[in-house]
């Protein structure tokens, strides 16, 4: 694969210990000269430490970001006051190596829940980290990933003005880490040399994780972790772009294209995972309606079951779309293609107004209970 | 099993060829002198042709209900105007053969959605299945079961004035019928000769069904034809409960027991159930917290995998609790009993309050999959 590497972006990746096979899994994005950072995090009442420590250092930096620190192995999450010091540690020690504030360095954590963070063997390899800090991104990709089967990058270039514009999204998904406790987790980081003005950067990334992780489920359950961190360097200083217009669209959908791919990608290589659905929500009184429908089959169990055994049981839309509430006649309209195929679209006509939803997701099957109940 | 039947009801049970392994499919309850009933059906926005019918009946009979007519092997739902006239035309043709008004024959169906009952067939056995009527409930128990592997019955007795009330329930739970399309469905009758004044009936029932059918769940998807018939023939003459008291309360109590040992069955004969748990959540801030919480672990898929495997990964009790919005901080306690055992209790404490709430439920296994993915 030929990744595009967006100019003032550096990338590491080495072993820590977190994870007892050995493999990497503490990571390093570095922005020697800062960029525009914008974050999401998940909507969960309980959040792990990393997102609470960011959401000062956003503030403190506003958003002036020059490092980003992940781990993977253990997610910092259900560990108290003790969780948030640690988080601020091992942010602090990696700020004195490199030089910069504390501030300017966000962390990301995916893992365990429940256990403490091994801040002393994570901050012993620090030196080893930043020492390996180099252009190519695969050391960080393969360093965030849980039981993930394969590494989640996508690219995009578009040009402006004779200036190359890049796009870098790495992203990892649903996966088991340890079979006592675990917990899936979506993380995501989009780069992009663009110079952009910040709002401008916040529209576009906006519509962007809407269309893309914001519209995938594989299991229906949000993790206490799941992250996205947007940053631009700002490098491709002969195209500014402050104002909306062609460059601007340009730049959207070639976030949206990014930011889609690993969505899909987080889909298909979801635990147990054997079929990618798209299902597409039609006739809806309301987007809002569309979207809790699309949702509601997306993440029915029963509907899943149906999919992943081949089986055309739409009598399960019609069940979940009733116990959501919505009064379904017996003229709604179900469209698919084959279910023998490995990718499946399904449309659903509601019949009831104009608005549509899409949504990706997976079929369920007996493997994901099997790993979830902690062996395979 | 020795069975106490409430005097004022016969039972019958038939084959219509509906079930096409050639088993009892079609079942009647009749009360030649009629009796008050009352009805709780599923919330569910889509609600299967005999709950409609049964709504239009219950009106024009004022609850004076003299029959029952069941079938399993299929639902009558999302069959539009058609399963109406059907449902209609089934009691319909039961009335004139037990000369009674149509009115006072209500119907229940569960299997197949989207497929039209076959009301000659079933009409051509009414002769049969009304010559069968009898004090013995066994074949009617058996008559309404899909891949229920178990009959449900359950009864109690109570003493008032040298008169022996009767209470007597028979259930069917969870199950595939057909492996193309199929729902399972919860149905429940309870029969009683109390003689007892409808209002005071209706309360002590609403209460035992609270604490029973509406505290269990085996995954979280609510059928569109759930029902349960309470039905009193008031044969019970010698022991008039116009008011509470203590006999009031002993009807109550024998009622709520009955109920909960059905509601019990239900969930150890769910679809590839391995374990049954009960969850009581405490110190939540108010009672609809506590069965909101409650409600949420016991539909975790997560959760129950984890049960399955017998991993006390406490961390998918936060995820949930989180993801519905309940922000529960890291000193919320969990206690529970071996998970080797088939029978587990957990109790969660929320440490927000003093409201309770106890759910029944279930384990997810592998089974569960296949059974619902069409094949096992």
């Amino acid at each position: 694969m030929i990744m595009m590497v967006p100019k003032g972006f550096l990338f590491s990746g080495v072993s820590s210990g977190i994870k007892k096979s050995g493999e990497l899994d503490t990571g390093l994005i570095y922005l020697p000269d800062a960029g525009d950072c914008i974050t999401y995090i998940t909507n969960n009442k309980v959040k792990a430490a990393p997102l609470l420590v960011n959401l000062k250092k956003m503030k403190a930096s506003k958003g002036k970001v020059k490092a980003v620190l992940v781990n993977s192995g253990n997610a910092n999450c259900f560990t108290g006051s003790q969780g948030i010091k640690d988080a601020e540690l091992t942010t602090k020690r990696l700020s004195e190596i490199l030089k910069i504030r504390a501030s300017a360095v966000l962390v990301s954590s995916t893992g365990i829940i429940g256990k403490r963070l091994p801040v002393k063997s994570m901050a012993d390899r620090f030196p080893e980290l930043t020492n390996g800090l180099n252009k190519k991104p695969d050391k960080f990709a393969k360093s965030i990933l849980t039981t993930d089967t394969f590494k989640k990058v996508a690219s995009k270039q578009i040009k402006c003005a004779g200036e190359t514009i890049n796009i870098l999204g790495i992203a990892k998904g649903a996966g088991m880490i340890y079979p006592q406790l675990r917990h899936a987790t979506m993380l995501a980081f989009i780069c992009t040399d663009a110079h952009i003005k910040k709002s401008l950067l916040r529209e576009a990334v906006s519509d962007a994780v809407e269309g893309s992780f914001n519209s995938i489920t594989i299991d229906g359950y949000t993790s206490t972790n799941d992250s996205v961190f947007v940053a631009s360097s700002n490098k491709a200083g002969g195209c500014y772009i402050k104002e909306k217009g062609r460059i601007f669209n340009l730049l959207g959908k070639a976030l949206q294209e990014v930011c889609l791919k690993l969505a899909k990608m987080i889909v298909k290589d979801g635990e147990g995972v054997s079929k990618f659905i798209q299902i597409k929500i039609k006739g809806a009184k309301s987007k809002p309606e569309a979207k809790r429908a699309a949702y509601a089959v997306a993440n029915s169990y029963l509907f899943k079951s149906a999919v992943y055994g081949q089986q055309k049981n739409w009598g399960r839309i019609v069940q979940i779309l009733g116990q959501i509430g919505i009064p379904v006649s017996d003229n709604i309209n179900v469209k698919a293609s084959s279910l023998r195929r490995k990718e499946i679209d399904i449309d659903i006509d509601l019949k009831r107004g104009k608005a549509e939803f899409v949504v990706f997701t997976s079929d369920i099957t007996p493997e994901y209970i099997k790993i979830n109940a902690g062996y395979s």
